[in-house]
């Protein structure tokens, strides 16, 4: 997989990607080329300089970085549990738009989430749009691709981790408290949590609305949602 | 200026926006489609029905209704203010990308904020794109084109406002009271809030970061704020 950009190239160094090669723009003599540089060499990763020309044919808006790597490593969901006391677990039911997947794990990042859980089928897998969205936030989340997310959601509750889903007609938000284990389900941009995995939930939360036409985008629910939950948890 | 999609043609037929003409795909003869001939019959706008190829020639993905709008109204900053006693503004430095506008627009309706005030230079302005991405909640939510944010902060402060501005290395979002008559300043995608901006407000707050890479996409971290904010106004 090709990804480019200043962000998605140090952030790709920085995390735990293999990455198989990178070109920088042969006219880059500045900090930041300096930093690359030393990062591919620590990392003993092949660096090559070329031309405007050779990158413009692989990639745009690469600034001048361009790198290629291989394919993005799904963690498990055990990777994702393991060795952690107070599961605090996305679940995206069948996210279509890479744009708002990209920037939910941007979000997943600043809150602290222990990993997204995706479905295999039906959802926007990990590409390159939701790579260069992710600001690079996407080298250091886990994100687990299974089979079926309703027997993960099972798995979960057994495992006493209390279920919510954000849904509209639900409890309030804020009349919630998000210290012990949670997950999160939040559903697709056009269908919302589909009927029998929000069954499944322990419990339908809604961010209150006061407005007209009261709907949000999934990335910007998923924000004020995830960040009410660290407020909580994190006693702030 | 031409719109299109179910959504922004049902809430610009429900908002206050001047509509010339709608445009209905022929073939269409659903509750959907009657309730918009409906809302055009009461408000006096002209319809008619079309076929398939005239629609794909003005819009792309217009699910079979487009509109012929009047270029959007801005508002005034006393429309804004007026009537008012405790402020809620949201101040958006040079936000560069329609959709990151549209959805914050969105965000807006949701918490009930009083308005948006963008500068007139150097800013994303209300457009095809802005209109859709809000998901027709541009018709509903006050937007004041300024001359100059920084004349506007000042006025505000002489209000009795108080500036919040939202950047990196401020006091916690989560260790203010904003209970009283707030404006919210937001920075551009790629520069944040400019310095003599910045400098003006009152208070420069931050979201709490746990991640690695602990950036947010201008639209989710808005989000995240102004809810955050309601949730003590409305006392949640």
């Amino acid at each position: 997989m090709i990804i480019s950009g200043k962000n998605s190239i140090y952030e790709a160094l920085a995390g735990k990607i293999t990455i198989n090669k990178v070109m920088i723009l042969s006219t880059q003599h500045d900090d930041f080329s300096k930093k690359i540089i030393d990062m591919c060499k620590s990392r003993h990763v092949r660096f090559d300089f070329v031309k405007k020309e050779t990158l413009d044919k692989i990639a745009t808006h690469h600034q001048g970085y361009v790198a290629d790597v291989t394919e993005f490593e799904y963690s498990s969901l055990d990777d994702i549990l393991e060795g952690k006391q107070n599961h605090f677990i996305l679940i995206l039911d069948n996210i279509q738009d890479p744009h708002n997947f990209g920037s939910i794990i941007r979000v997943c990042d600043c809150v602290g989430v222990d990993g997204i859980i995706i479905p295999s089928r039906h959802s926007v897998l990990v590409n390159e749009t939701v790579y260069k969205t992710s600001g690079g936030a996407i080298s250091h989340v886990k994100i687990a691709k299974v089979g079926n997310i309703n027997e993960v959601i099972k798995a979960l509750k057994e495992q006493n981790v209390w279920v919510y889903c954000a849904e509209a007609g639900g409890k309030s938000l804020y009349s919630n408290d998000y210290k012990g284990s949670v997950a999160l389900v939040m559903g697709s941009e056009g269908e919302g949590v589909s009927r029998l995995t929000r069954e499944l939930c322990d419990e339908v939360i809604s961010l209150p609305m006061f407005g007209k036409v009261n709907s949000l985008n999934v990335s910007t629910a998923t924000s004020a949602i995830l960040y009410e939950m660290v407020r909580q948890r994190e006693k702030l």
